[in-house]
C-alpha cells in the first residue's frame, strides 16, 4: 500500500490475532467460547452476506456464532419473545438482530428489547446514554473502529482539532461523543458539521484530523483538505462500474484519490473503516462475554 | 436592563404564565394539577434553598410540589425502595432527587433506579440516549433553557456556528446534542470546547454564539469573542465580596462587563440562564404528567 494509505485491514487483522489469544485464555478458564446470536430475519441478499461476515469473523476468532434465521412474516410478538428468551439465556453473551427489518416491524421497539447488557451493536438507548454520560459501555462497532484506527496509527488526540461530518445516530453522534469524552483516546476538539452546515470547508481546512460519515459520494473535496490533515473516510457507496465483473465498485464518501495527494494519512474505501467495525464488533462480543460471567459471580 | 442584556427572567416569565394555563386546563379536565415529588435527603443548606426556589415556581403555575425530606442516615436499600414506590404510583408524574447525596449513597446507582417516564431532570441514561438518538423524551433543565432562551429572542440557530465550552454530563453535552440536531432549534454547527482544547480563541472568534459552561470564571474573556456574536453564560459562580451584606456575590463564567460591550446579546448572571433552568423543570413536570396520563389511555 501507499505510504500514507491507512490499512485497515491489517489493524484489524492485528486486532483479531490479539483477541483469538484472548478467547483462547476464555476457552481455558470457563471451558465455553464467547457466545453471539444473530437474529436475522427474512432473506435480504445483503443482510444474508453481512451476517456471513460476521459468522467467518466470529470463527477465526474463536467465539461461537449461532444465527437464527426467522421467517419474513415473523411477528412482531414472536419476535419480542425471542428476544427476551436470548436476554434470560445465561449462555448467550452477546446478540444482534440484523437490520433492516422488514417494514411491518417496528425496528426501535425490538432493539430496545435487547437487554443493555447483551447489546454488541450498541443500539440500545442505555447505552448511548451511558456513552453521552462518559461511562461506555457499548458503543456501535463503526465509531468505535475509526477511534481506535486513529490510536493504532499513533496520533494523539488530545487538543487535535477533528471535524466530524455527518450526525448520524450510528456513526457521527457517538463519535463526537467519544472523541470530545474525558479520555486518553479522546480530549479533542469536536465540531460536528451536516448537511445545515453552511460553510463545512472552513471548518476542515482548519481541522487536523476530517471524518466523513454522510453517505454521500463527493461529500469531502480536495479544496476543502488541508496539506497534511489525517481523512477517515465511513463511507461505503456502490457506484456502477462496467469495467468489474459484478457491474459496480465501492467509494467512500470523499474523492479519495485527489485528497490522497494532500492529506498525510488517508483510509481506503474497501479496505478502510470497514474492517475495523468486524474486528470491533468481535471485541464487543468478547466485553459481553466478561460482562454476563461477572454479573453472576 | 441594557439593551443587549438577554433577561431570562422576563422570557422565563412568559414561559410559566403560559404553562400556568395549560395547567389550568389539566386542573379542569383531570381533576388533579401535575404532581412532582422531590427527594431530600439530609439537610444540605444549598440544597434546602434549591429545593425551596422549585416548591415555590410550582406553586406559582399550579404543579402540586411534595418535598419528602428523608433522614442523613437513610440506607441506600431504603431510599431505593421508597423511589420504586414514586415509579409504581400512578399519581406521581414527576420526581427529582435532590443532589448532592450524603457521600454513603451511591448516587449513580440510585438515579438509575428512577423511572425514565418519570425522570423529570433528564439524568436517567434512557433519556441520555434518546436524546443523542435524536428523539428527546427529557433533556436536563439548563441546556433545554439555554437552547429555548436563544429560541426565545428570535434566533434561527440553523447553520450558525456555535462554540461550547465545557463537556459535563448536565449542560455541554445534553446542549451539543440539542444544537446540533435535526430540528428547528437545532441545526448549528457546534464545536465542543473544554479544558483540553489547545486553542479555544480561535474556535469562540470564529463562531456566531458562545455557550460557556465550565464553572470557573474568567473562562471567556474579552479578547475570545468577536463583535456581535452572542454570548450565554451558564456558569453561577460564588465570589467574596465584603460590599455585600451576605458577604459574596455570583458572577458567570465570562467577564461579563467587557464582553457585554462587545457582545450583540449576552446573559446576565443571575438573571439569564437560571430564571429559564427552573421554567423548564416546570415544563418536563407537565411533561411528565401528559405521557403519565397517556401511559394509561
Amino acid at each position: 500500500m501507499s505510504s500514507n494509505l491507512i490499512d485497515g485491514k491489517e489493524i484489524s487483522t492485528s486486532i483479531k490475532n490479539n483477541l483469538k489469544l484472548e478467547i483462547d485464555e476464555i476457552k481455558n478458564n470457563f471451558s465455553r467460547s464467547p457466545h453471539l446470536v444473530v437474529v436475522l430475519v427474512g432473506s435480504n441478499p445483503a443482510s444474508l452476506s453481512y451476517v456471513k461476515a460476521k459468522e467467518k469473523a466470529c470463527k477465526l476468532v474463536g467465539i461461537n456464532c449461532h444465527v437464527e434465521r426467522l421467517e419474513e412474516t415473523v411477528s412482531e410478538e414472536n419476535l419480542i419473545t425471542y428476544i427476551e428468551k436470548l436476554n434470560q439465556d445465561d449462555q448467550v453473551d452477546g446478540m444482534i438482530v440484523q437490520l433492516p427489518l422488514p417494514k411491518n416491524l417496528d425496528k426501535e421497539k425490538i432493539i430496545q428489547k435487547i437487554s443493555p447488557y447483551k447489546d454488541v451493536d450498541g443500539l440500545n438507548n442505555e447505552n448511548l446514554g451511558l456513552l453521552a454520560s462518559g461511562d461506555p459501555r457499548f458503543v456501535p462497532a463503526t465509531p468505535l473502529g475509526v477511534q481506535r484506527m486513529i490510536n493504532e496509527i499513533g496520533i494523539k488526540t488530545e487538543g487535535l482539532k477533528i471535524v466530524i461530518i455527518g450526525r448520524s445516530k450510528l456513526v457521527g453522534i457517538p463519535l463526537a461523543l467519544l472523541l470530545s469524552s474525558k479520555s486518553d483516546q479522546g480530549n479533542s476538539t469536536v465540531t460536528i458539521c451536516h448537511s445545515k452546515s453552511k460553510d463545512i470547508k472552513s471548518n476542515t481546512l482548519d481541522s487536523d484530523i476530517i471524518i466523513v460519515a454522510t453517505g454521500f459520494p463527493h461529500t469531502l473535496t480536495k479544496d476543502m483538505v488541508r496539506k497534511n490533515s489525517v481523512v477517515i473516510d465511513v463511507g461505503v457507496n456502490r457506484i456502477e462500474d462496467n469495467s468489474k465483473k459484478n457491474g459496480f465498485r465501492l467509494i467512500g464518501d470523499s474523492d479519495f484519490h485527489e485528497i490522497k495527494e494532500i492529506a498525510s494519512k488517508i483510509t481506503p474505501v474497501p479496505g478502510g473503516v470497514g474492517p475495523m467495525t468486524i474486528a470491533m464488533l468481535l471485541e464487543n462480543v468478547t466485553k459481553a462475554f466478561h460482562i454476563n460471567i461477572n454479573k453472576r459471580l
